[in-house]
């Protein structure tokens, strides 16, 4: 086990009607004026938007807001927000939405005491010192970033998708969570999240590092229920239980308690941020993708942990089956947990075309440099041949 | 599933040769004068105060110690920590040492701020509004408490051992865990923090709350792995990564993980609070003789979830055997491993004689009122039984 610091503080805020504790929370945490983002105009039809505004007012707390971020958040949209704020004397970032408002939520945060350009922290020319507080109201189980220190930004000058992690200042104070408002999701959005929290533990899961059978035995317990529950809301999507333990198993599976003591990978990660950059997909069904290719790749140059997935995850019996054969059942059993998902596992088949592998390739290059990963380091040249597994 | 809070705020620093970290963690979190707490005299003779001095020196830290908090602490060495860190103007608790240790910081830390009399927070009669800051550099794992807002304190005169739970406030800062400072521990004290640090998981795990499947399969996953550990340490007490799993084991055991959405118990603890109260037992091998005894009361009257333990966590297996069967195996098999660790189950071989029982019925219900639980509600007849239970 390798040394770590674990740091998850922010106050997870949980079950049905939990939205109206909204302003008492933002009070609590010291704000006074709030940037209030959020998305699409669901949160508005759905009435979600005009409890949070009369839970606010009740707690005599004022606020200017930020609507329509869209998936995979641009920089444009952080700028404007970052003036929103400014001219407002926001002292306090609220998102209500999935993982794209909050992360554009926190490049605002970051982004307003920051006499620089915001996008220096994301390429790296400068780590921010603080950041305004952040609070959530998670509508969307997936990204995890209700309880994580990351943000992922596109620029759109370039399509650089970048993401960053900032546990010490970017982790919100405290996520409202209510299952309930999770059930109006479209089903395809419900199953893109489910494959994104399940990503959040393979990249942390698929790791050299030994005697880490304590959090792997976690993140294992916290997969085979992700993948029960799914399949349960596939039948019955109003399952108060299974959208409970989604979603809570949406932020376990990224407030770092699946990495405790490994070395953690992300080039599955690192390879979807290609494509929905380029091709804008959702994040979530370019991982239903990319991550069984990934898995089919590495198992060939290092098998043990893919073996220990496919047995323990995916239930493969191991008796007389070579350590390949077991591999490729349980990638196999993957991708058919995926397809009942309605989820494809064909690249060409989610951008709907042929998608052009230089392009992604050089753009990976260009955004991570010549290698990937740790599990199995990849060079670009294994990258291009995992986007070809994956066509 | 229940709705909940999750609040663990603590950032854990965990690995070798962390504890030359304290100083700059006391630092960030504000501190300028420390009151540092300790406990016997292994942590001076180990050469680990003197670390913690150096550290808290080099970042210009300033402090006063209090020595020798022994084990179940007492309200007499809070007073005289109160009125010392009052004397010498100390805005932060740091406790070097186990549960105790840690237990006895936080009763001062939210003894400091107040007028009263700091019991008035134990026996009910006020509730803290704020605390100083604590932060610990763990030696012993099994409280929890370096996690947890919990803090329990034996009042002499009467030999009330009560435990409060502030979490909003009294959890620590930071807790520095190096698993290296727990080679060196009497094997009777690691045997005892295992089965405390169990105790902590099945008082969350023995429920009625429907639909907890998550939670109950990280808890489970948590258990089986503190036992494996266990039994290797056992073998070879030096094996780094055994003292590592069940050093982090023991915070996730009691930081509210493992009882996300779930009513708790918390009956063993009770039970078992009154003997180290009265016979000055240590605490873990007290919930080695009461949580059997207690688990078989209970299966007869509500076998659901006993069973569940013994299949999944004691690995009994249910094929053609009855329920009853089961519970008694898996009951059994729990028995064994204490016995394994050298901990015994009887209560008079606990205490060395005949216990009172009619003491101990009449100062539980003292201190509780007339029932006790939630998984199996207990009436003080009942608790008297398992007291005879685990003679």
């Amino acid at each position: 086990m390798e040394n770590f610091v674990f740091y998850s503080p922010t106050e997870f805020v949980f079950g049905r009607d939990t939205q109206v504790q909204t302003g008492p929370l933002v009070k609590r945490y010291g704000g006074t004026t709030v940037l209030l983002v959020s998305g699409g105009g669901s949160v508005e039809r759905s009435g979600l938007l005009g409890q949070v505004r009369e839970s606010l007012s009740q707690s005599g707390i004022k606020y200017v807001e930020q609507k329509g971020i869209a998936p995979n958040p641009t920089d444009d949209r952080v700028y404007e927000g970052i003036d929103l704020a400014r001219d407002h004397g926001v002292d306090f970032v609220l998102a209500v939405g999935g993982g794209s408002v909050i992360d554009s939520a926190k490049a605002v945060a970051i982004g307003v005491p920051y006499a620089g350009d915001f996008w220096d922290f994301y390429c790296g020319k400068a780590q921010p010192e603080r950041a305004l507080p952040v609070g959530v109201v998670l509508t969307i189980p997936a990204a995890g970033s209700e309880g994580s220190g990351n943000s992922v930004i596109t620029k759109l000058d370039g399509k650089h998708k970048i993401s960053v992690r900032y546990p010490m200042i970017l982790r919100p104070r405290f996520a409202v969570m209510n299952p309930e408002l999770t059930m109006s999701l479209p089903w395809f959005q419900t199953a893109c999240g489910v494959a994104d929290m399940l990503c959040h533990i393979y990249e942390r899961y698929f790791s050299n590092t030994p005697a880490t059978d304590l959090t792997d035995s976690i993140a294992e317990a916290i997969m085979r229920d992700v993948m029960d529950n799914a399949l349960t809301l596939k039948e019955m999507p109003d399952d108060y239980d299974a959208r409970a333990s989604i979603m809570w198993a949406s932020t376990l599976a990224h407030n770092g308690l699946c990495g405790t003591g490994k070395q953690e990978d992300w080039s599955s990660h690192r390879l979807e941020h290609e494509i929905s950059a380029w091709y804008n997909v959702a994040h979530g069904a370019g991982l239903a993708v990319m991550t069984p290719a990934w898995m089919q790749y590495v198992a060939e140059r290092n098998p043990g942990k893919v073996m220990q997935f496919a047995v323990n995850v995916m239930g493969i019996s191991p008796d007389g089956k070579t350590e390949a054969e077991v591999c490729r059942l349980g990638i196999e059993s993957l991708r058919g947990f995926y397809h009942t998902l309605g989820l494809t596992t064909s690249l060409r088949e989610l951008i709907g075309g042929e998608p052009d592998l230089d392009l992604l390739t050089e753009s990976l290059r260009g955004n991570m440099g010549d290698t990937l990963g740790f599990y199995v380091p990849l060079s670009m040249a294994d990258c291009r041949k995992i986007y070809e597994a994956a066509l």
